[in-house]
């Protein structure tokens, strides 16, 4: 059995080590030849170790930074102040080989920044783009990228997004995925230069299983299996639907949850209806994924639990196993010479 | 008291003159001062009248039209096939001085591209916008724009969107509107070239009220009263919301009716719970308005009864009478003298 190293920011999140370790020793349990890496710092981490009774120094080392960067922090800066953050430090793992993917729940435009500069594109990449796969209607996933890596995007990295997160959809999905591209209308002529010819282009790319366009109202109607848009409407798309499901869950719990008897049998038999409802952020649903670096990173949601990080840890196990990087070159460099020949 | 007139395409929407004629007649008798033209089949909406025992001629008159545009017509064809037929003559008479201002159920896409060649911009403005009321969750409204008039925008585009936004909100609202870009990010460095060129030019214009930047999360949060940002996105933006409040509404009437004793109690007690919540589609809402023409052009939605469709006609009395037309003009004048000067 082949061991692989997953380096963990133990400080990034909303809650650092007392989320970051537990998840460690959790993952660690649930995946026998994954090794651990935990950067930050050594007291906090050796401390929560001890509270756990983990001592298993073969699968578990600690690489000490004391520098961490806050949620608020410009991404600009981080690349000259925190190159020795744990964030940064995780990554440089990851960049001279030492461990096979990191995993950060801390600020996003940051890990971003510091990837993409401590990793570089993979040849024929652009630009990185942010995927995370979303609920639909009928319980399977969509895998929708740019999440907002790129504030505008065009046709050719748009193309791209498309042949990396088919890469990704069908390690998970285990057959073709079907691409849909994000537009305002389904009809070819619908949309502005950038999708239009991104959909011309994904047409005439055999190895591609392009479906056409989706609007915004289709994206969780499992008519695709990745959506592909520009960072600035994947960021606005999914906010703006995490805010409908705040919206909704708000109206709803008004209505129902009223100073009446209705309210009261509401109140005691449905009072956990919206648990786990109340957002539809890639953050928040399992994590996204940095894809286009020469290397893994995953993003964990900042206000993840044990659980929901040690399933970040997961995602990034299951990224190594299947060789994403390299799968996205393959599928790249297939889809470059079927368009050039 | 001064008498004004609306045009009403009896023929648009998914019911037609059915819905159309009872709506002229509800929304007569709620303002008196109101005249309306139906434009459309003469026996179709003569049967109707004659079914509610109708017969004012002196408020009411028919232009007849035997064309109707179906909702799956190109509106570049619009152009060129459909002058004659019920949206299009509607918008003549809004063209020729004969009615103040036309209301249609009908293609949106027809509509905007009739509106347009016949009726003109107003000088200043570039693009039309389509702008409507959206629900907050202070039970207020928010107006946004542009929902899909223009796939692509540059700022001076938006900076007219913004200036076209706060002069119908303040018309509704009485006071001066807060202005808000949709952007990735709060802070000013966030977003693509054109929301951040729009975002300067508004901070640089005394007389808008602008108030920063708001995330997709946000925008039902009532932190301004309009939202402004290219009509790609508003169209991706609020579609999504549409499809996200459908698919919460399948997730808990799944959780809350299944087949149990409590699936039984909730269907007794909250079967009509999700009534009235299913879009938020700007269509559905109350309807959209065209800015930017030289006259006044408002979008019903398709599916709308009798109440909605007088709702629309409401509207678009209020903006009659209102003037908003010149307001707008007016109002982009003050800025562009306040930006030159």
């Amino acid at each position: 059995m082949q061991n692989y190293t997953v380096a963990l920011d133990a400080m990034g999140g909303d809650f650092g080590p007392r989320v970051t370790v537990p998840a460690a020793v959790q993952a660690l349990s649930r995946f026998p030849a994954l090794k651990v890496i935990l950067v930050g710092d050594r007291n906090a981490i050796t401390f929560q170790l001890s509270q756990l009774g983990y001592s298993d120094s073969s699968r578990m080392s600690i690489v000490h930074s004391d520098q961490v960067i806050s949620n608020s922090e410009k991404p600009s800066l981080a690349l000259r102040r925190f190159m020795h953050s744990s964030m940064g430090m995780a990554i440089d793992l990851v960049a001279d080989g030492v461990a096979d993917a990191c995993v950060s729940a801390g600020n996003t435009g940051a890990l971003m920044a510091l990837s993409r500069f401590r990793l570089k594109l993979l040849p024929g990449i652009d630009r990185p783009a942010l995927i995370s796969a979303l609920p639909t209607v009928s319980r399977k996933c969509i895998w929708m990228l740019d999440l907002g890596a790129n504030v505008s995007c065009d046709a050719d990295s748009l193309f791209q997004f498309a042949v990396m997160g088919s890469a990704l959809a069908e390690v998970h999905l285990g057959h073709q995925a079907r691409v849909a591209v994000l537009n305002v209308g389904e009809e070819e002529i619908k949309g502005n230069d950038f999708v239009r010819r991104c959909a011309d282009m994904l047409r005439q790319t055999q190895s591609i299983r392009f479906v056409g366009n989706v609007e915004g109202n289709q994206i969780f109607n499992d008519l695709a299996d990745v959506v592909v848009c520009d960072g600035f409407v994947g960021n606005v798309c999914l906010k703006s639907c995490e805010g409908t499901a705040q919206l909704f869950i708000d109206k709803l719990k008004n209505q129902m949850f009223g100073a009446s008897i209705k309210g009261w049998i509401a109140r005691k038999l449905f009072s956990d209806l919206f648990i786990g409802l109340k957002t539809l952020n890639p953050d928040h649903y399992n994590g996204a994924s940095l894809l286009g670096l020469r290397g893994i990173v995953v993003k964990s949601h900042g206000s993840a639990d044990i659980s929901a990080f040690a399933n970040a840890v997961g995602e990034a196990v299951h990224e190594i196993k299947e060789q994403v990087p390299s799968r996205i070159s393959d599928r790249l460099e297939a889809v470059l010479l079927e368009r050039h020949y």
